[in-house]
């Protein structure tokens, strides 16, 4: 009954952390079979990459543009050609990807950021709205099932009305002096990277994170972005003010020069009724606590959702990870998918994934952070 | 270069958690290409789960006799037999599946605990031993990173000599009503389970991690089985009094009881020069306290040792959990099983790989602890 | 209306740490008057800690004996004799001063253990049945807040039916070369300290804490005295497994050679409907989890009970510590005998406040250990 | 020796209570005897408050100013005069108590923030350098044994160059319809409380002790007040943006209507060497995690500074609270009190006193929040 979607992928030959996490996610729930792939923009590496993923030669492109004309007419002959591909290149190259394959109908799932400028993420959009294909942006974070148990817990009211926003996401990779040579290098050249630093990297995951909980988005932000590391072309710490239009308020800050810290990105929510805090180093649990009253800390074997059940393989007590999050993703989206080209409706799982508006909305962020930043931390509307 | 192992699973089939574990701990890291199965003792669940599985028809047995003699028939017959086979029936079909497979020279990886008794595992041991197959044992907690790390740091001497050593493992799912019917239910029948409930079940989980990471065997016990749930055939809580060799002591409680507990397993070696603290529900750490000194919280991704580097998949800050867990004994014992194949040497994580050694000591411990409890909790060799 | 009790000291001259404790400890609500002390057996030294202490040289004695006679006589005279005095010396000691007081009629404050001997403590209860002083014994543990909360919500029925205790008490001070010269040697003196070390040092503060708190006492023990110190005269770790008359089992153990430990006093209760966790060295959070649900992170200022409020003197989330748990003893006591004194009914405080039978309970359980550990780990009754 | 000051306290009467705390306070290391008092403008009140705390009606005072004058001709006299005032009223008097006492030469302890104005806090100081009396503020946190340890930690080079920089301070109690209704209710009155709210009332706990502990106070700031209760005619919350001289960044939010918080403030500093990490309420904890490397659980036992040391009154493993924390500014003031008495050096312990400068430093803080918050966020000199 349910089948494996013939799958391609975009970037993530050897060396390419992020592209063995999308594949190791996609094998995890056995619902993709990678078929097709222009790992790298270099022939030799592409085709010794698709070798040991298992590519069969000929279906392993030197270039992208060539995969998805060719995966294209594949599918349309119904010659087995690709349903879906995932686009894990340096940012740069996002865009024109997707643009490629959306072309053809072929459904996106596309590593964050989503471009490099607002311009070009809206015209992406609207390229999308016109296209039979689906797009999924993998804000990974948003597989945690603690995540999407606190995003239900919000929307039914459990933390009443949101007063405070705080969200942070800091890692000290970026203070050591290798840290941006080799392949993480082109994340401080902005022809590749973009305009944001730290702030592109891992502040629109905050951003992004800090939305999808609490179902609101800031209506203004005074911001600042700062360089630290000598010689670096871009930002690598970001710290900024948020109003929302009920009122709340809020700081968002991210930095990759944080010394001491690994991967600590965190959100906490203050209400009316309670507050909700998340710690993506524990991802396995959430805190919950009423105004005045006590602490519950919320296990993902004893949160009481759907939508925490939902995204869930193992029993009480049994960790899970970053890996089953992001697994989570490509399992929603195989679902989505298979939905969607059945003509039947969306399963629950779509609710859960982030896709064009996410990265329309970061994008959005990032645009006001620089605004805001070049006027000398003005407050500005997102 | 590297090769997916031709692969085989006995039991497994729909509604039994642990064999889909085993399933997406093998898909993680793609080495292996599950092709046959005996799923289910009944055969029309066998082939419905098989055809789930995605294995082809023609390899889906109703005996798993029958798989074991077509099975080891085409591999003789370079047909494409499979290398290995995972056994994940209820406990006392682990033997009689592992002779049939050993018999072929199929590789066994098979679930815990190894037999349904002492003798039983003696037996198997000395059949292995004359058999060219491997035997890997599924301790789960030995693929964590920070147990490598734990096991490497006292074997370096990092907290001297051992003195003290507190093991445990709580859970509350016993404690349910509805706890043992459905599928858990074979584990309170002595037919089935063997003679230990609770001892057999988490008892020598914890056991086995107390001597992998320590080193150390107790040379004698003291202990007192319970059983507190009303009907309940076998014990659903055990304490033990440790003695060691070197004159170390200890405790180990293992419970299914424990009320409030998910998946407590926890270990505590205190040596002449340092503690070590070990906490499967946060698997990403380590606590290492030199006597009268600061405590250090080692995160996996700043363990220091290639005991942590090679269990570890992304970097530091990304938690991973207990499916990875399992995926590093399956990818560790596909390295083992390639290198043996080639004829070439063991890899270094087979050094890591828990066995027949681990599957006949718990059983030793299994046995002890019933001869104590029967002589009301007199001291025993074990 | 309030008064402040008139009070004296025997022990706690220069250099005794306990004794510096006990008068910060009733300094604090300021419900004692130190004018009377036999601080130390050297009378040199007396005079000298009398002086720093505040205490007029006409009313330091050398001898106790002097003292009890001299402030008696000063109190049934009306001339100002201490109504209470304290008995902070090593552990031979406390019964022969706490029989002169006695005689007296002056009540008595005493730190733990109460004797050398289960006798000694028999007799020391039969002749306080007979005295009109009342006798407090200093389980400091008791006096925390959270303590108190834990014993009302099991008095209530928050976990249910006891099924499991677990206790424990480590420290890894005595495991240090120098631990046991200077003030502290006298504890692993047998003529001085009693046949117990760390089980009479440490080990009846877990016993009595676990009693307090879970409103049970066990019925019977398997134990074993242990001596990792070479040249240790007494025991340095103590292992018991537990039995009670409902059939909960359990596990005390206490060690001060528990490398890396401070002062790691903690007590977990499983019942039928919850489980309930303290630890000492976070006295201000007491764990609730019910069957299968939420942890409670329940605070000092946050807990609902008139028991937490009683012992709680500053606002949520402004912790409270040790000294605060001990001055909440002296507080109970002080309204305690205020209350005996004029002749009416006792406070609630009262009900609080450990005294002879925590005493004398903490002795047969010494007795018992050293009985179980001779008899090499046999049960026996308490 | 060591003798005891002879105090008075201003404010402190009954349902006070923060009066309450410093009588503990001072109480605890019995360096005080509080023999004078203005404990209420209320007549009444002030005579039966000064029964209740001990002091003799001749010395109870219903005026401050009388309190003054009397006691400074007293002390002038060499007849028992007070040698040092604790002033704990609200906001509004501290400053005009304060010049009263000055002028008769009396030691001054002043609760925070020192008054109601830059201005009146300059007025102060340069008054304050003219008298002979010594001037103690106290910022209670900055008596914690691990707040010196991580102030110590810096000055010596621990973290580096200081590059972020994260300081919060949140409560909920104001959250509470009742909150500032009674003893409180002056809190939200600016005639009382000055032009500060949560600013005033425990954000300058949080700039001081950022400051405290970094060595470093910003050179600028954008920030921005907002009043979330309706009616309420101060801010309860407050969020700013630090830029510091050396190029370092930072954060400071305090809220008293964050929902859940207890009294959660919190400093981490990230630096070129190490990150820092203090929590009030886990006090007896510092953690130290250098760049890249191994978290470090720094408890108070295990400090191995001067300045934790000095400031520790029990063993590692035994807690300490908030109350000793204020008694450690006591006993610092009480040694640097006697020192200038004595025409001595002042004791080591001085150089931990908050003074005069955290004062005028608060207010600069202060006076530069409202100037950005009234310029909608604009960076601002401090």
């Amino acid at each position: 009954m349910r089948k494996r979607l013939r799958w391609g992928m975009v970037g993530g030959g050897h060396g390419a952390f992020i592209g063995a996490v999308h594949r190791m996610a996609a094998r995890l729930d056995d619902r993709y079979e990678l078929l097709a792939g222009a790992l790298s923009g270099n022939a030799e590496r592409a085709a010794a990459s698709a070798a040991d993923a298992g590519i069969a030669p000929e279906r392993s492109y030197a270039d992208w543009r060539e995969m998805a004309q060719r995966e294209g007419a594949l599918r349309r002959a119904g010659r087995g050609g690709i349903d879906a591909v995932s686009i894990v290149t340096p940012n740069h190259l996002h865009a024109p990807v997707a643009r490629a394959f959306l072309a053809e109908g072929i459904h996106i799932i596309c590593d964050k950021p989503l471009t490099v400028s607002l311009a070009e993420a809206l015209e992406l959009q609207a390229l999308a709205r016109r296209s039979s294909a689906l797009f999924v942006l993998t804000h990974t974070y948003t597989g945690y099932p603690m995540v999407r148990h606190a995003r239900s817990l919000v929307a039914q009211g459990a933390i009443g009305e949101l007063r405070l926003l705080q969200v942070e996401y800091s890692q000290d990779w970026w203070a050591d002096a290798a840290a941006l040579t080799g392949e993480g290098g082109w994340r401080e050249d902005p022809a590749i990277a973009g305009p944001a630093g730290t702030l592109g990297d891992v502040g629109i995951h905050a951003y992004q994170l800090a939305n999808y909980v609490s179902g609101a988005e800031p209506a203004g932000i005074a911001a600042e972005l700062h360089t630290f590391m000598p010689g670096r072309r871009l930002d690598d710490h970001v710290q900024v003010m948020l109003r929302y239009a009920n009122g709340a308020r809020g700081t968002l800050w991210a930095s990759q020069v944080a010394t001491g810290c690994e991967n600590a990105l965190s959100l906490r929510l203050y209400g009316s009724r309670a507050q909700l805090r998340f710690d993506q180093e524990e991802p396995n649990v959430l805190w919950l606590t009423p105004q005045g009253g006590v602490a519950q800390r919320i296990t993902r074997g004893r949160a009481d959702s759907e939508a925490a059940a939902h995204a869930t393989r193992i029993p009480a007590g049994h960790p899970e990870g970053y890996i089953e999050a992001f697994a989570q993703l490509y399992r929603d989206a195989a679902d989505l998918i298979a939905a969607h080209e059945a003509g039947v409706a969306a399963p629950p799982g779509a609710a859960y994934l982030p896709g064009l508006e996410d990265g329309v909305s970061g994008h959005r962020f990032i645009d006001a952070v620089l605004r805001s930043h070049r006027a000398n931390s003005a407050w500005v509307a997102v």
